[in-house]
């Protein structure tokens, strides 16, 4: 087999019990072999790249020295996470990762026993696996607990929480801390190696105090290190080489860091480690890409590079005419920023997926990368309208579900001027149920003083954008989907929308179509195909579900026995909800199919797919109102 | 005036510029004036009692050294802030504090322009101040911005992601970390005094190396002190004293600690401070309940003690043969820890809030109190249901909001088996906007996987209670409200309900009234009254709003015309939104009426002057019946 000449010891590898019979000196090996088969299988079936080149050696190592699946792995998101996959049993299905049907996109206990805990958004494995870890404590179990976290999702609240909550219960907690931004400065290297063996030595509790006491001492001799910490902003970053004592103060015991590519060496500390009791930290110091050269040189565009050559590292982009929504985003905000002095922009670690990258570039001293902290950015925000200024910040959809109270207390109940600008809202595609942006027209709704609105297509985002920042606003926020909008003549000129009025797109007589976004204009032609047999389908697109426009409303209440309802979000409190509560508490009776995302967690897939099978594409309209006729309309 | 005689300094005191105008010699002089009208305001006047004594001399030197109200003090959470009130022009009307229309229970821009930022939820500040600072710096104004952060609020993921973040832009941002839990350590305060001086000395910034390094030698000499260490069990707080670097970790310049009863050392150190540049943090020690014997000694229980005879400290507690829903919930939380081993208990720092310092007494190890941490408490308690345990966490509706994306990401999505209570729904009374738990059953219904549940009375809480530990129950909500229930006779057998079932109270022919929770059982008389002038009124208690009753709906939808939703939250996306969208899905067109909370931020108040003000009182329901009847069943 092709495979087997090609892989010959990962391909023998079904599960983590068949790497740990394998000598510790094969393991380099199966790294390499690991690696490529990533590198391989990405260019081809695209899906996050950098971060799975990252932890090749750690995965090896972790199922090499634990008791997988027994002890439990947490990674936090799972981007790390494919050669976990791979190595567990998934390796035959890989060509399917991120496919309808196919693997799933980030590590899930529904499909497999591997699989700890969920892993989508970041932040959350160091409170997971507490909670895993103190289960098993409490039941007297002997399992291991690992959560393996980045440190980027090291800037997020609920790690802070997590942390700051590990000593305070008995629990046998192993906390991987995969750091992949910072490289190694030789001095502190030097420094960590001695820590290393100290730390990790069977003596360790008896010398504990006095060792800490020597490398102070050591530290305070070693002025090249402290000089070399002045380089980097990241204050968390910072303290983890100022004394390595942010873990340590919060009683975690803390080793390292060390070279997170040595996989020899990883086993050795893990060995040391893992039967420790109380909780504990190993630093790693890892490449972001590591083993690929251009994803090594520029971890960033190759996070999610798509299709690409392997050979030339060359990216495989099918040209579009039409815009990304993102990309609309970002070129009206920098426009804005020309002629609104008071414009800024706000993002949590999104400048290049929203497209606020083009501030950054234009405007860096108007432009916040406040880390994965979506709490922050929201409160951030609010603070910087009430002090005067115009913030706009980005936040994806399915992550704003984390900022959900600061919109509430700090900017609607205060009527901050300020605008969120909700990306990925909807079905996501093929990053699957925890990045479907299905609930926010439903949680929003609820919210007083807020404008709540979404534009048909680019150049309606632009407008709105515009609209949003003009003075005394108030809380305006705009969702718009993943992927490319419509238009190819998308820069039309920036002028005001009237809050809350929708727009009639298509007069009928027989069936009202009310949508909102660009979900409207994808099943829009439906109402020329329901003329040619003869029914009269009348669209409206409402733009905002907030003010509603109770006009329209009344107007098709007045016209129309049938109203169908399409969003891109869920059935349950959104567009449909409006709706239906407005004609019930008017008085009027008609019918009304709503149309959305259904009441379950939709699975991965490309959206077409996930949108068909949601009923929500231009087919499942077209039986609505076929159904509708044959009933008599 | 009786008033200057007591009060001769604070009686003049009408604006922070007439504080300004005393000699500092005077302050020690105001600061007691002024405990002693908060003493004297709170005992007739309930509200939050401990922190804003413990605030008082930090309030008085704040006012006196910044230029308030161009310089902005952020308050976190609102319960230090009285002394604030007082001294910025609303002393003459702190009578009215908390009261319907009298002074709002928070710092609220909208009653005063010295009121910076709204303070509700704790663990804002820093994002917010940073806000308002870094507008002030883009827009070049020289306006000092202040935020006030007690410790606890400092285990808020929150504040570590605004701290984190509080370098990373150009500002002068002073942060004031009020402690005052831990008292001050002799050798610590020692050796602070010496760090103070050297500190804030005008040559700083040459000597800023030097000193560390001194002080650090210094640190590793005081054995005594790192063994205080030991006594503490909160990781940040051992952060702080061990070598004060989180902050400088983070390029916040760090002062302190200092006392903060000391309100001329206060001052001093103010006047060195406030007009350094770059970001800094000055951490002062005080005591909650400062100046009052009973407070001092028993802070957590004087929070917000309602009424008491200042001579004797005795609470004035006006018995009730009904208990509390929070002591229903307590005690049948240990009834069930007893009978199922599984059982845990989690809080995110309102163990006596929520009455789980029951469990925290009769089974310490399966109680965690997580610190004000929301989205940690869901996430940690999907952990632990994960792992096997069943836990039982309980937060505050309006505090939930904190923890959505975790009850979606972490819980829901993986059909977590776990109990999420929420305490404080619906309208809380006088705490207000910030605290009405309006938006739980809207931002509940649209996620997946989940159960909702609300009780009628404190027997049906236990049972569901009861029902949502059994096995595999999946993530199960049950949210009721603050105060009292209704039985005397609460003790009920533990037994189940069916999951999605309500129940018919009362049978009727003209108008069905739909009811979830305990606002059912507060109007269920007016069917009486409707029976009394010949209107039937058929009365339903959902019990569920997820899953549905729909064998209900469907009855209702066939044998009335009209249907009344009542519901202790937003009209917009609960249970009237649940009904509105069942009827017209399925064909019914029955008129609707839907009672809730209306879309707009609800003030502050007894609930039943709430409940007026929101037409959710009987008088309401009676109205709505009687227009009913006035158009004709």
């Amino acid at each position: 087999m092709a495979e087997e000449k090609k892989f010959p010891l990962l391909s023998n590898i079904n599960s983590p019990a068949d790497l740990r019979k394998l000598p510790e000196s094969l393991l380099p090996q199966v790294c390499d072999e690991l690696r490529e088969f990533i590198i391989e299988s990405l260019a081809n079936n695209p899906g996050h790249f950098a971060s799975s080149l990252g932890t090749v050696e750690l995965t090896v190592a972790l199922h090499y020295t634990m008791d997988t699946p027994d002890d439990k792995l947490v990674w936090d998101v799972g981007h790390q996470a494919y050669g976990h996959k791979i190595l567990t049993g998934r390796r035959d299905r890989f060509d399917t990762n991120r496919k309808f049907k196919g693997l799933k996109p980030f590590p899930s206990p529904d499909e497999s026993e591997y699989d700890a805990f969920i892993a989508g958004h970041a932040s959350n494995s160091i409170s997971a696996a507490l909670g895993l870890a103190v289960s098993a404590s409490l039941k007297g179990k002997d399992e291991r607990t690992v959560a393996i976290i980045g440190d980027g999702a090291m800037s997020g609240g609920l790690a802070y929480e997590g942390l700051n909550n590990v000593s305070s219960s008995s629990n046998d907690l192993l906390i991987i801390l995969n750091d992949n931004n910072m490289s190694i400065d030789k001095s502190v290297g030097g420094m960590s190696q001695l820590l290393i063996s100290m730390h990790s030595s069977q003596l360790y509790n008896k010398i504990r105090h006095k060792a800490a006491m020597f490398f102070t001492k050591i530290g305070l001799l070693n002025k090249q290190r402290a000089a070399s910490l002045t380089r980097f902003n990241n204050g968390l970053k910072a303290m983890l080489y100022h004394q390595q004592n942010i873990f340590e103060g919060m009683s975690v015991r803390y080793f390292g860091p060390i070279d997170g590519h040595d996989v020899i060496e990883l086993v050795r500390m893990l060995n040391i480690v893992k039967n420790m009791k109380g909780p504990k930290l190993l630093h790693i110091h890892t490449v972001k890409g590591k083993g690929y050269k251009p994803a090594e040189n520029d971890a960033t565009s190759w996070h999610q590079p798509g299709l690409f050559d392997i050979e030339t590292g060359e990216r495989i982009i099918s040209e579009s005419g039409v815009p990304r929504f993102q990309d609309v985003f970002g070129e009206t905000l920098v426009e804005l920023a020309k002629s609104n002095p008071a414009v800024v922009g706000i993002t949590p670690a999104m400048p290049t997926g929203c497209s606020m990258n083009k501030l950054m570039k234009e405007q860096p001293e108007r432009f916040f990368d406040v880390g994965i902290a979506e709490g922050h950015a929201v409160t951030f925000s609010a603070g910087l309208g009430k002090g005067g200024a115009m913030p706009f910040c980005n936040i994806y959809s399915s992550f704003m579900q984390r900022g959900y109270d600061n919109l509430i207390h700090d900017a609607a109940l205060q009527r901050v001027n300020m605008v969120l600008c909700l990306d990925r809202a909807g079905i996501v595609g093929e990053d699957g149920p925890t990045h479907h942006g299905a609930f926010d027209l439903a949680y929003l709704r609820p919210i007083p003083n807020i404008t709540i609105a979404s534009p048909y297509d680019e150049c309606e985002l632009r407008r709105m954008m515009y609209t949003a920042q003009q003075p005394n606003m108030g809380t305006f926020v705009i969702r718009y989907p993943r992927g490319r909008g419509s238009l190819t003549e998308w820069r039309c000129k920036l002028e005001s929308i009237p809050v809350g009025t929708g727009r009639n797109l298509r007069e009928g007589t027989d069936i009202a179509l009310l949508t909102i976004g660009p979900i409207g204009k994808s099943i829009a032609n439906v109402a020329d195909e329901a003329a040619k047999e003869g029914i009269s389908v009348a669209h409206y697109d409402m733009r905002f579900l907030k003010p509603i426009d109770e006009k329209i409303l009344h107007e098709v209440a007045n016209k129309f026995g049938h109203i169908i309802t399409l969003e891109d979000g869920t059935v349950k409190g959104g567009l449909g909800s409006a709706v239906t509560e407005f004609m019930a508490q008017n008085g009027y009776t008609p019918r009304i199919h709503i149309m959305g995302i259904p009441d379950e967690f939709v699975e991965h897939g490309t959206t077409s797919e996930l949108y068909h099978l949601c009923k929500m594409d231009k087919a499942a309209v077209w039986d609505v109102i076929q159904n509708i006729k044959k009933q008599g309309i």
